[in-house]
């Protein structure tokens, strides 16, 4: 080992997950080192704030004001952003790395989800590497499992809890009977979701990993722009438990399928067999579901964020990286992505959970059998219990397989009837 | 891609998993050697019948009487064993493989598990490289977890379903209330389990695949020999449905486990909890959860033997290698892998399912709790139903956390009193 030398890195901002990263090379140092094959140095740490608090001690390491420093300082191999943000200074630091010729490792979902094709363009010019397994689904090596692991496999769909904030949340529904709001604030007290949860219930962190994901397994440019998202925050616990009766629980899934010579990409809550492995994935944890022509199904499951489980993917790449791996930065090289066609709707079939809140009076469920017979539509089950005359009652029901594009229609046709109380919720089923 | 000259392969035996890789190379070439960035190409074949009727076409192929004649030619890259079995052919093959600094890529657990440390020495000494992704748990990548997707951790333990077999057994039994040879005689109908399941059920497959999983985990010196290995063949209905009353699920478990500067090994039926994701995965799924100590748990699933599942690890393999990747055989230079000390009975503490065929009469449970009181046992939760004076019934218990050696110790005890009418029947419980 000590013929080669140490492998320098460059820290990009020293919050919650760079903290980790730091622990880590440090606590580890004689394993990494081993299995590494050379030593990995933190040669240069930069942040916001140098005279903060921290949970690691940095002041053995180079210090740089402007992050913008490291790409260009002369000793530094490998840029490792940890700034956050889908622009601004962590844009601009990994685009003049890369320029410069230096390695990078980002746990950047939003970046890579935005400006990923402009940045592993850059990549293949300069014959830089640019990973960021720690982007998608925390701890868990999902990026090196679609890239390589499964590499002989041609992909044809997944779809992965990518958001622990979200499944915590629904996790927590379901056991207490609670509702969204309330569950929320707990969560925040409790730090488990952030003081602003925005990006992480409404559906957005999920589809930064979702584009990530699909580019890899898909051999596809990345397309955020392209994906419909909704999130989980008008999920009631009445749905919860409708689910539940029906045998099925309620996820918020990123869901990436082939479909002919288009991909089908969408974020939503959606419902999956409570019996089945991947329904009882609760609480924090990510979990990716992964379907190819050898392997068959293939699932991944662990916490899907944090300090420690970000920085172990953070390490993996960085460790890669030092030890030689060179790979195009979404498993194949640049000219060979395919740029995607958005699409699917029309082709894809699926089960669909309708809940309908309606007033309780004569013809009501004859206009809605009418409006889903119209549309091809047929009910595999139907939930109505008692009566409420003149008052507002639920209707649930679960359809067989059916066109998603046939569903948006029907559901858009319910929902302008006179006796519809509120918006119907209509929920994919995936398994 | 041009520049690189193609990546030639010998593939020896042409059984299922054979056939099964040939099968890949050829459907997904153009994919495969756009990710490795050369061509695959196999160059030669053998197998013991030349003449056999296969499901794929290999008279392109130059045909190979001796498979330890793609050792000595000269145009092959890497040699890919699936003849299978500890000894004998395979074990030279993939000895004068390596000997003549060709890359070998093998399937073969019990060739690994008895032979791998000599063969990792050779391909050292050789400079080449030694994968076998598909030895175990078939088309989930959890070799490459270990050794690269985890690599920056301390692993301190893991367990894993690494038998389909069993595990189809065990989840029908548990379905359908039926007992075990019922259930395999069915599965062999079937052709879930072989002619002579000797190995898949009594525990040695498992154990071949723990001492892989337990040397990359570890950094560790494979150690078959100190596995303490038992089946599942004396498991009844009666255990499987106490169990899940119980709230638990039984699994044949491959178990290892730092201890201090020793290394537990086990392979037995263990009780996993019936509401965790492990506890789901059924039939003939494989599962490996790990516990490291910056990623926390990561869990993998899928199918764990097959013929496409089996040829996806090996072709992820051959396309690390073609594509330049170099790892140690298990994660680290031979001369840093420690040789294990096998223990941490002593140490390890566990709740256990304890069940008990008794003669029904007066004392009994007095004498029973004496014994578990004498080693330090106390009980959790306890059942007994119904009373048949001087007849056969069963007590089922669960302790809490216990030695298990005192454990061992106790059982060996109540085996012993007169009233016992068979074995006692002591698992784990692993969560």
């Amino acid at each position: 080992m000590s013929e080669k030398k140490a492998f320098k890195i460059g820290i990009a901002g020293l919050g919650t997950v760079g903290c980790g990263v730091i622990k880590l090379l440090q606590k580890n140092a004689d394993q990494i080192a081993l299995k590494t094959g050379r030593h990995l140095e933190i040669s240069a740490v930069s942040a916001r704030h140098k005279n903060k608090e921290r949970s690691v001690d940095v002041s053995a390491y180079q210090w740089i004001d402007d992050p913008s420093g490291l790409a260009h300082a002369p000793e530094i191999d490998c840029v490792v952003e940890l700034i956050g943000g889908s622009d601004g200074v962590a844009r601009d630091l990994v685009g003049a790395a890369l320029s410069n010729k230096k390695h990078v490792v980002s746990a950047n979902k939003a970046l890579i989800a935005h400006h990923g094709t402009e940045l592993a363009t850059l990549a293949e010019e300069n014959r830089a590497q640019l990973f960021y397994e720690a982007a998608v689904a925390g701890g868990i090596p999902i990026i090196k499992t679609l890239r390589e692991g499964l590499a002989g496999n041609k992909i044809s769909g997944f779809f992965g809890i990518l958001n622990g904030t979200s499944n915590y949340i629904l996790s927590e529904m379901r056991k207490t009977g609670r509702d969204f709001g309330d569950v929320l604030k707990e969560a925040q007290d409790k730090g488990y979701a952030e003081a602003d949860p925005a990006f992480d219930i409404n559906g957005t962190d999920t589809a930064h990993k979702l584009s990530i994901l699909s580019a890899l397994a898909f051999g596809a440019v990345p397309d955020f722009d392209n994906i419909k998202i909704s999130g989980i925050d008008y999920l009631t616990s009445e749905d919860i438990a409708f689910a539940e009766e029906l045998g099925y629980r309620i996820k918020l899934l990123g869901v990436g399928q082939k479909v002919e010579d288009a991909v089908f990409q969408d974020v939503s809550a959606c419902l999956v067999p409570g019996e089945s492995t991947f329904g009882h994935v609760e609480g924090p944890d990510n979990a990716v579901q992964i379907f190819a022509d050898a392997v068959g199904q293939v699932l991944n499951v662990g916490l899907g964020a944090g300090k420690m489980p970000t920085a172990s993917a953070v390490v993996a790449d960085i460790m890669d990286i030092a030890s030689g791996l060179e790979k195009p930065v979404f498993g194949l090289p640049m000219s060979d992505l395919q740029k995607m066609k958005s699409g699917g709707a029309e082709i894809l079939e699926r089960k669909h959970y309708l809940h309908l809140k309606v007033i309780d009076q004569p013809g009501v469920v004859a206009e809605i059998a009418a409006i889903l017979r119209d549309h091809d539509i047929s009910i595999e089950s139907f939930i109505q219990r008692g009566r409420r005359p003149k008052q507002a009652v639920s209707l649930v029901m679960v359809t067989h397989e059916s066109v998603l594009s046939a569903m948006s229609k029907a559901v858009k046709a319910i929902a302008d009837l006179s006796f519809l109380e509120k918006p119907p919720v209509c929920l994919r089923i995936e398994a």
